[in-house]
């Protein structure tokens, strides 16, 4: 068997024409050789429009019917991909999360794959069939149909490249991957190959084209992943293992967090308790914070800085004010004018001084920056909102992305 | 336990208020003492949307696929309704056909309910959940979802029914079955009770409210089947052993089919083979030939007249001009400008006369009739379409239906 994975999001299956056009590139895969897997989003917004019932129906409905009510977004895909492709004369299959075996567990629609009972796919592959495999969809231990949360077909899809052994091609809207977003910088250069790490930490920080699971998944089992755009036959970028002649370029990739909430508390007085209270409390609101800065002031105060994101800003108003209750002298501030700028690059590991050229590029240029946090490979900054194009353009020039 | 299951058809649940007005009536039930199994079909129109797709997709779309899709609709209205009942606080999950245990067997578009394992249903029946399961559908036992055809989801709720050893409640846009429809006849009277084999005589011979199949099993496994208004709370028509109290009536109810062809085939040469070979060419082109009526004539040739539905008018005249080509002294016509009207009841058996009674009546009215056949309980007759209406108020208003 020489299998392949090849993934196509909601867009590229929106409508009857354009199912017609990809069922024309799948079929030159098939000519091509190859033993062809296709993984299906829904049709283009179809999932929105069944949240939408969904919201009409219960103003808190039951996770696990959310699932059993989304999950026939794909199956329709399928069954229509199916039969275009059968009608051209290509015998198709059409499976759905179960029907391909694929085995889910965690929290309804939020969903992990767990394995994958691969017989039947490569059984129906023996048989010369094109597979058709509803993404972003399983089935659970006790029989309930799951979904696996954003980005779920990619994760479908590079979970059945890692059970088949074989190269997965996510086909998307965009040519590949983009060391900046060309929206924000019109000049930006696509990424012919990319590490798993840069990836999914580009992923993690901001990027959107593909979710930082899938990657990982990816990276577990040494699935080389091609992005490619759905419309053209470009090249893209591949996804595969750090490889040392990747390592010339000392920045990889820029990303841009927007909707971030930055908040700033002053005068804390500094036990590790109150700081840990605080956390605690965010938690429970289930908070997500990112970014986290402290120091210590020689009176025995802390000042402490995190962010988060802004959608979370009621719930985090309502964590402050009881900490403003409790702390009289504590100084409290919140800013939403902000984004997070984060630069990723293997290379930082090995090469030394691309924080400093960052931090000169900055200095140079009048931009101010309230919170820094670095990992192995990335370095973030928070800015004001309003310095967020200058600041794309004077990096993704400074380092050529 | 003391089970019940109430069955909501497309029009039921065409949308989220009608959803929440059923969800009333599901859980009054509940309220009431039982333990309720909802069986639903999909939303209004969902079903023809979908198959319309399909046609888009392809000119002749695979069952196998066409079954994956349309299953789909049934699995949006589970979800909805127990999202819905969920809401009002009553504990409720949505199963569909596989999950509900269905398996079938046949052929894709026209499966049949082979068993239903059961252990599900009533697990979750006793944990005090209201159980909404997915009409119409199951899965082979090749792991495919199948769908059962036209009035499937009845089926689905009176094998339901019969696993649980239960009354079946079937909810419709009308208050129960009518000796006649009333659309043709203003006064025509709601039937209380009336046995299977009435049932399913008047569902064969043109009563549309329920499919000939569900009543069988229904029949078989002796599942009391009330037919009653999804919008009002009025008694409805009970489906039952035959039971001698409702003997009183001659004839229970009277249906009409349109749509229907007649052929007759004059001065044929008297062999029975030739005959044999009429009926051969006939079924291998999957026309369901319905009346027959044949004479044989003294000089050797046989007059043959037979009924169909006019949905096939085309295949049927191409069987005929071969037929002409082959016997050159055959006299043919066809006739689409006519009805069948069928009387049935259980008295037939019984009492004589009824013919008698029926044939007076024609004759009295000068209601011309071209064929005539009986059953064990029923007779029917083609008479002119602009017979029609005299023919039924002249029956109905005879035998009080």
């Amino acid at each position: 068997m020489n299998p392949i994975v090849m993934k196509f999001g909601g867009s590229s299956v929106e409508n009857i024409e354009k199912m017609q056009a990809i069922a024309q590139r799948i079929q030159q895969k098939k000519t091509d050789g190859f033993d062809v897997v296709v993984v299906v989003s829904a049709m283009g917004k179809t999932t929105n429009q069944l949240l939408e019932l969904a919201r009409q129906a219960s103003t808190n409905p039951s996770k696990r019917e959310i699932d059993l009510l989304i999950s026939t977004g794909e199956q329709v895909s399928i069954s229509l991909l199916s039969m275009i492709l059968n009608e051209n004369g290509q015998s198709s299959i059409g499976l759905t999360g179960f029907q391909a075996g694929i085995k889910t567990s965690g929290l309804h629609t939020k969903n992990k794959i767990e394995d994958i009972d691969i017989e039947k796919v490569e059984k129906h592959l023996r048989d010369g069939k094109i597979v058709v495999v509803a993404g972003f969809q399983g089935l659970n231990q006790d029989g309930d149909i799951t979904t696996l949360g954003r980005g779920g077909s990619d994760t479908t899809a590079v979970a059945l490249g890692a059970k088949l052994n074989c190269r997965v091609e996510i086909y998307t809207d965009v040519e590949g991957i983009y060391g900046v977003d060309p929206r924000l910088y019109p000049n930006a250069k696509k990424i012919d190959m990319i590490s798993y790490e840069e990836m999914k930490e580009m992923a993690f920080l901001g990027a959107k084209v593909m979710e930082p699971r899938s990657i990982e998944i990816g990276h577990r089992f040494a699935v080389e992943i091609l992005v490619a755009s759905a419309h053209q036959n470009t090249p893209g970028t591949l996804i595969k293992e750090f490889d040392p002649s990747m390592e010339t370029k000392s920045i990889t990739g820029l990303s841009i967090s927007e909707r971030v909430i930055l908040v700033s508390i002053n005068h804390l007085p500094s036990q590790s308790r109150h700081t840990a209270d605080l956390f605690i409390k965010l938690a429970q609101n289930e908070i997500n914070v990112d970014m986290i800065s402290q120091t210590n002031t020689p009176d025995g105060f802390v000042n402490l800085a995190f962010t988060a994101s802004s959608e979370d800003t009621h719930l985090i108003n309502d964590v402050l004010t009881e900490l403003q209750k409790k702390y009289d002298d504590v100084i409290i501030s919140t800013d939403t004018n902000i984004v997070k700028v984060s630069v990723v690059g293997m290379a930082m590991r090995t090469q030394s001084g691309v924080a400093a050229t960052l931090f000169e590029l900055f200095a140079a240029n009048d931009i101010d920056y309230k919170l820094i946090t670095t990992s192995e490979i990335s370095i973030s900054y928070t800015i004001s909102s309003a310095l967020k194009e200058k600041a794309v353009h004077l990096i993704a020039s400074a380092f050529n992305l």
